[in-house]
């Protein structure tokens, strides 16, 4: 476990901040422009200055080989994108704005070459876009590439919004279409060549987009009553959602806007119900919204759709509504680590 | 990778809630007692309450199985107070007080039970001990056991003691004593009973003490000029102080406060002063304090022994001194995983 004589780790750390990191003036306190972080990568730990009125939000997400993605089929460059993004959309489905935040990467030596560039690469572009700066973070040499992103965010203080404040009545939105992510991944596992239209629904399973506007706004606007993010699939997220809101909720089918046709795919519309109500990875927004609020939500915000696929209700369960009126119990059919 | 049917996940989160987090009323506002924390687990992300006035501190840490520690020799508990101890370090080397850490966990499904009731165990005394909450996290299931902790602390503003402020005519100092914990794990993979004093020794290797309170009386006072914690053994860290601080260093073999004998374990005097110059894991504070603020440094400080071990100096190397006066380079030879 130990005794080496070399600084491969720091030539490693070295790289990471040269990518992503501001220059450091190893001499000075360094004082840079960005108002948060005020000393970064490169001491035991980062120093940030939170802004006067605001609540810090906290979060972290496991992004490990073989559990959330393949080497073999996912591109490093979507690897270090999605490593952040999935962070990021925590603080999405608050409200808030992301920060900066920390990266723990876990890699084979053999890996540090290309495959790493091309993987900074990806993440830089992830930071650049979310505005989310690399505080610091920990390397080490491991047989399988291990990920672990937390991410710090800010948000005026009471504005952040909770799972717990749904109450009956209220509707329940989502965010974009739902299972795109999943049937990207069915695709990529294939083993075709995806092209067209095929080739693009995987975008949204490799670069996926936090709602960060949206949920700014909706924090904002105090429109949303309860807010969380689509990571594990439908069913298993509005069941959270509902249980931390003490409520139960109703779906319809029909409301729900999901993949319908795509040629050649073999996707039916059953297919596009399943993986809209169970596929995961979707980093969507699911949140709940007054009655009387609902004229102020539009179709779209910022060319992202909006839809109401139901009701928040007393009762405790989950129902789906079928399109000829039926309802059953919604079970919870998204990812589970623990039962897969 | 996806596609289950039930709530293992959750299961797993609201024992570690349980066991370490607050009290949680899902349809409420929490606002509790301790006034960082404003929001725990439960939701996408906590929320928490910066004391107006302070920085923030973030640090993370891997603690990985194969990598960091041994499934069949360190028990869950020591697993559990490590994994935390660690990161807190980070955090006293920057002078700073520990607030929440994020918990990052990966562990096959067998060892949710007794084991992560140990580990749990272990963690829970550690959050104690260092007044550190638990704030969120993330969970999955994965063959080995993967830790990564994230800990938030705050300091007064411009009170941090980075890496980079040592200075030519600088001393030296170290806390406690070096070399302990790596003779610990060398005792623990010889597959011996340890009993006595040969017992204790282990107690460090499995229960670090981050030297919080010496970190945050050294900022307080500005006594230190630069500090970091000794994680990955002396000739290592100091070569990274000094290159943070654009200087070099000399340190005295003779003064270093280190394991002379332990009867029956085949330690001699030169195998002390490798472990005291090599050994990792230590987690005892590395700093330097200029020569007029010399007699301001205790012998000991809160049963701490502070021992002045060198003097920085103007060149870039770093040099041993042996008792013969004779000197030489002193080599980084500490831990580094990517030479491993």
């Amino acid at each position: 476990m130990r005794g080496s004589r070399n600084e491969g780790e720091e030539n490693l750390l070295r790289r990471i901040r040269a990518a992503l990191g501001r220059r450091s003036s190893p001499n000075l306190r360094e004082r840079p422009a960005s108002t948060f972080l005020t000393s970064g990568m490169g001491d035991d730990a980062a120093l940030a200055r939170p802004t006067s009125g605001n609540e810090l939000i906290l979060t972290c997400d496991w992004f490990l080989e073989g559990t959330h993605f393949l080497r073999e089929k996912h591109p490093a460059d979507s690897i270090g994108w999605k490593c952040l993004a999935r962070a990021v959309s925590d603080v999405a489905a608050m409200g808030g704005v992301p920060r900066c935040f920390l990266l723990s990467l876990a890699l084979p030596r053999e890996l540090t070459g290309p495959w790493m560039n091309k993987f900074l690469g990806g993440l830089r572009r992830a930071a650049r876009a979310f505005r989310c700066e690399l505080a610091g973070g920990d390397t080490t040499k491991r047989r399988e590439i291990l990920i672990n992103v937390t991410v710090v965010g800010e948000i005026a203080e009471g504005k952040a919004v909770l799972r717990s404040g749904a109450r009956p009545g209220d509707i329940v939105y989502v965010s974009g279409r739902l299972g795109e992510a999943e049937f990207g991944l069915q695709q990529l596992r294939t083993n075709k060549e995806l092209t067209g239209k095929r080739g693009a629904i995987l975008k949204k399973h490799l670069y996926p987009q936090p709602r960060l506007a949206l949920g700014q706004w909706l924090a904002e606007k105090r429109l949303a009553t309860a807010m969380m993010d689509l990571s594990d699939g439908l069913s298993s997220d509005l069941r959270r959602l509902c249980h931390a809101s003490n409520v139960g909720g109703s779906v319809k089918a029909d409301c729900l806007p999901m993949l319908r046709h795509l040629a050649g795919s073999g996707l039916n519309s059953n297919h596009g119900l399943q993986l809209a109500l169970h596929g995961g990875d979707d980093y969507e927004l699911l949140f709940t919204v007054k009655k009387k609020d609902r004229a102020r939500i539009p179709r779209a915000y910022k060319g992202v759709p909006l839809t109401a696929i139901g009701e928040i209700t007393k009762g405790k369960g989950l129902l789906l509504t079928l399109r000829d009126g039926r309802s059953s119990p919604l079970k919870p059919g998204g990812w589970d680590p623990f039962t897969n």
